[in-house]
């Protein structure tokens, strides 16, 4: 069994992948836990049916007294209602401060059911079981929690870092190409800030079944690239910023999909290639590195461009909530395998994004 | 000016007391969120219209950019409904990262307003203006904040500690007796658990008139017993539980009374006068304590005694959040002066709690 220790002090925590672990999760659960009696389980209506069985069956034989609650699958899920509910459902229970949440789920079911394990009675112990590719390279790994309001994803929440995250990679087998190809995006996004061998590696192996033969080996690289700069900046004040590379832009493509044209990941992988072509503009990034990083999505099926109109770059950039006041920190690649995050005027971003849409 | 320092690392911040500091509140956040530009002010229906414009005048005038929100007066403001009404608003307003949250009243807008500053854009900078005699002595200071459930009041929340606690003495005069007794109560706590002349001065002056004569002295003393507990204790792991003096059957007293019969301050009174009975009866307690705490709540026109059933004391125990498993911490008095955690199973506790009302 691979294993990565997170170093966070009295918050560290191992991240640990096998194929099959989920039948064993009491156990490993019980290790980080030695005092819990009960387990709260927050799972989704795609992933319940398929291994909610089976995280059951382990718990129980492990001693625990478990309850599982099956949320809606979806993006919708995370607002404010289901928090709400999930919290008195964790009170209904009779769950103390020593027991735990487990999220067994992709991102939506992490982030909530996370946020709801950092505030319900001040903060319970929390397990994530990611069983999406994108959840096990990236949001089930560092603490950020969060649910959507009105005015944009992710804008309530914590961090609250969990005693453990458990990534059974056969879980993947039962993905959609599409979700697959979403996690592919984050993927990605790690080779080009941090690790050209890694994104060299990909490109040697563009396909998902070549990325599935060494889907551990994958798994590790992301979520090791992921601790260290998790460790460096856990309350994302400084350096943890570099992982946004192709999220602001590409929260403009989410916001200009009214999100539901494009998922999060299409989203990102368009974002990339822009904010590859953005550092070439600026002077920051060498001019055949957009050409790579778009190669390299659209070999997963991702899109390489999205159409987006100023008034929605304006909006998502001017109420992006990393950006403080009228100047914004973009992510921008000084090579592949390095990233730099690049503060410019806002308003000079809207216009140099709008202008690329216009180069054919 | 009186200042206080709580000591927590980079969460370190100051209480500071002066009557007519309001007036300056401004130039005192300035000072703190050096950064600021947007302030998000929550008030309630009783506060606002006292003091909201003396505070949004100095906010405007130290140059902020500020949003008044006004919620109900009363308990039932802190419910998840209206913290999700308060992201919202916030969001709205366009607070970012580094703008504040301010609670200008007491313990419902502070705990309310600090929940939705820990968790809005993953937590902003918060500041206390108590202006009740409660929030001021007790729940502005250590950075507890939550809403209550269906199950129980504070069931989801946070720790997050204010940047500044800045109390004006001032506003005590337009509380009611009531409203100050209740505060009386958490004052009378502090000489119970943790200084015994502090006790006897009040009792030698046991009027609101006398107390409000040396207020400032008044919470200076109750502040740094509290700022003491909570550098040593901060997550409430430890410690910090000697505050829940009269507290753990004071919530069952507020339960007997659905909530509405007895207010906070009176459901601890009279569980600060049974838990001193309780260790009397356990050994734990000289036997004059009892009446010495019940005179200096009666002589504040706090209730001594409150009927309660055996089935109320059980359920209030059982779900009292603070009690993992069969056994609960309750704290007792070793002398006047000195707390302690006791260690006893839940049923015991009952049985026990439930014969003092049998005694005439």
């Amino acid at each position: 069994m691979k294993t990565l220790r997170v170093a966070l002090g009295e918050r560290s925590y191992d991240i640990r992948m096998e194929g099959g672990c989920l039948k064993n999760a009491g156990e490993h659960i019980r290790a980080v836990c030695p005092r819990a009696k009960k387990l709260f389980v927050v799972t989704d209506s795609n992933v319940g049916p398929l291994y909610g069985g089976t995280v059951l069956d382990s718990l129980e034989a492990t001693g625990f007294d478990r309850r599982l609650l099956v949320i809606p699958a979806g993006e919708e899920s995370k607002n404010a209602a289901l928090l709400s509910n999930l919290w008195e459902e964790m009170l209904e229970f009779g769950l103390t401060r020593t027991d735990a949440v487990v999220a067994l789920g992709g991102g939506v079911v992490g982030d909530l059911a996370g946020f709801a394990a950092a505030t319900v009675l001040r903060g319970v112990d929390f397990i994530q079981l990611p069983t999406t590719l994108l959840a096990q390279v990236d949001s089930s790994v560092g603490g950020k929690v969060a649910i959507d309001l009105r005015h944009g994803k992710n804008l309530a929440g914590a961090f609250h870092q969990p005693k453990l995250v458990l990534m059974d990679p056969e879980t993947l087998s039962t993905l959609d190409d599409q979700t697959f190809s979403d996690g592919m995006a984050e993927v990605i996004k790690y080779g080009c800030i941090a690790d050209r061998a890694f994104f060299d590696r990909l490109a040697a192996h563009p396909s998902r079944k070549e990325i599935m033969s060494d889907i551990e080996s994958v798994l590790y690289t992301c979520c090791d690239i992921k601790r260290q700069v998790v460790e460096e900046d856990e309350l994302d004040t400084g350096r943890r910023m570099l992982l946004n590379f192709g999220h602001t832009i590409g929260h403009a493509y989410e916001l200009a999909g009214n999100y539901t044209a494009w998922t999060h990941g299409q989203a990102v992988a368009a974002g990339m290639v822009t904010a590859a072509k953005l550092g070439v503009s600026l002077g920051v990034t060498p001019a055949d590195v957009p050409q790579q990083v778009e190669a390299l999505c659209a070999a997963f099926g991702l899109p390489t461009s999205i159409p987006c109109d100023i008034q929605t770059y304006a909006s998502a950039v001017g109420r992006d909530k990393k950006g403080a006041g009228t100047d914004i920190s973009v992510i921008l690649l000084e090579e592949i395998g390095r990233a730099v995050a690049h503060k410019m005027p806002k308003a000079q971003l809207v216009r140099l994004l709008n202008s690329f849409d216009k180069i054919p």
